[in-house]
């Protein structure tokens, strides 16, 4: 993941063109001697590999002449506001390898997905990124592929695929360390359906936090529900009712926070004061908007998006990741948590 | 970047056949759009007869094979939540035109667009969509472009592009003769900045149906101004203090909508039965989440994006269709209007 090649790894084309200064497509051309450079270029592009010790082989400079410098994107969640700052960080690696991204939608139907992925290897894309909806880990887009595919904020079923995923076990130990250091003891989960992976993971870290200081969830167990406002409200209730001590609700995500905080004002429990709050997404309209403001558990899915998009320019160039890669999540401060 | 005949002898159509895997043959119906073959066929011998440079003679062959039957989509608001259904409308204007899209996002960043411009043009793409965030009409992304342009959602300042939007305007009617025909006469509207020119023109098409009708706004004008939940709570605050009497709020956003419906709630005015309340988007989680969920004005930017792949379409064809087309917005009912 580290930039630097100071790790042992071997130089590629792209730190060559970084430290010559050229585009990767203007280093391409000066070592295998095609193309309109001036001599000046060529010595300097030289000169870097020379210094980096880069050995273009005929198989790198194969793989290198057939390159098209397209990538597909296809993408299972109609662009929702997951998948968007994914493409952003993805659409950044990318360009800075003076790579042109194909975007294909599959709104989540198999055959619009295959039909995509024959469209884009017809026009000799160089790889492909998955991403979209997260329930469980996904089936592979396919084997033998001719070009590297890395899926990213999901999970590929195949652990020879790369997949690159928010932490979210961690994200819900952070959000329950954080309740935990501002003094509250009586913790309660609300979140979304125990069919999401994410959801499950989100409840084990948090569980696994409590656990290590002897305590349990408020109200005794996880509520699973929906991904809504409307269950937010629902689930408050319910566990005003079974937990009426309860003094911090941790929430998957920032939806069902909001319909939590709302169930709150109208209980006449105050936030951060009586209950602290804690989302998961930090998205914007919805944790700004909250009132209070909404502490919540940030993906970085920007970030994630740019590491899908190196791992992928890597593949390009030979250099292989398998397996699943997981990023940190952070916690994000607002004014719904703060001391009891 | 082309990966063969650096030497400089011209493609021909059995270089173009042999580089598609697919009989000569094969290759000339596809460049000719002759016969039955599947469409990845006839894609990959599109992107073959490119990638070689090759030009057959006739020119009506040569317009065709001269297509990368790719497009260019300029976006300056990083995919939002706006230009997300733009995108899947055009994608699927285009793709039924064998088109695929490359996507390339400005951070509404002058540098950045003119870069993605010139990217999109050394690619040889057949057309451009731009769309992004409205404040005002945009300048012109460029003027002699060897490729033609649409504009979606958004409207260049030159009246010779094609810009397809909504009818902003033609939205605030729709919901202020809603709110009369449930017997509602002292409407509020309560709204984003007045520099935003859909702000403008939403509380014009209101205050066209009002004024026909010898009303005017209740508390005498509009209230213009931040696209946030925070100004609908204070708007609904300075609303319910100037026209006390207010039967309707018409918002200029689902989000201020949201702000609006919160206030009143405390206040204690209910909604429908006491005060009815329509926002603007139709954007799902803030409408639906609304309690009660909230009537609203949906843009129909889907079908807008349809409409702009398939102007661009007949652009790329020679079919050109200048200047400023608007398409109608729907009301969607749900339990925030009512009778009074």
């Amino acid at each position: 993941m580290s930039d630097s090649y100071a790790d042992g790894r071997v130089a590629t084309i792209r730190d060559v063109a970084a430290k010559a200064g050229v585009s990767v497509g203007t280093a391409s051309k000066a070592l295998n001697g095609r193309g309109q450079l001036k001599a000046a270029t060529r010595a300097r592009v030289a000169a870097a590999a020379q210094e980096l010790g880069f050995r273009p082989n005929d198989l790198a400079r194969g793989l290198l002449a057939g390159r098209t410098f397209t990538v597909g994107l296809i993408t299972s969640d109609s662009f929702g506001r997951f998948s968007i700052p994914v493409l952003l960080g993805a659409e950044d690696a990318l360009s800075a390898g003076q790579v042109s991204v194909f975007m294909a939608d599959t709104r989540d139907d198999p055959i619009r997905e295959r039909h995509h992925l024959q469209r884009l290897l017809a026009r000799r894309v160089d790889g492909i990124i998955v991403t979209g909806r997260r329930i469980e880990p996904r089936p592979s887009i396919g084997h033998d592929l001719p070009v590297p595919v890395v899926y990213a904020m999901l999970q590929s079923a195949d652990p020879n695929d790369v997949s690159v995923i928010p932490d979210d076990a961690g994200g819900g130990e952070l959000a329950v360390q954080h309740l935990l250091a501002t003094g509250r003891t009586s913790i309660g989960h609300i979140t979304g359906p125990d069919s999401f992976l994410a959801a499950r993971q989100r409840a084990d870290g948090a569980s696994k936090v409590l656990t290590a200081k002897g305590l349990e969830f408020a109200g005794g167990s996880v509520l699973f529900g929906e991904w809504t406002e409307q269950w937010g409200r629902q689930g408050a209730d319910i566990l005003l009712r079974s937990a009426p001590d309860v003094d911090a609700i941790f929430c998957g995500s920032d939806q069902i926070a909001r319909g939590v905080a709302e169930t709150l004002r109208e209980r006449g429990r105050r936030i951060p004061d009586d209950v602290a709050l804690i989302g998961f997404d930090n998205w914007a309209p919805m944790a700004e908007g909250c009132r209070p403001p909404l502490t919540t558990v940030d993906m970085n899915l920007y970030e994630l998006g740019q590491v899908a998009g190196r791992h992928l320019l890597d593949a390009i160039e030979g250099q292989l990741t398998h397996g699943l890669h997981t990023l940190p999540c952070r916690l994000v401060l607002r004014e719904s948590t703060g001391p009891a």
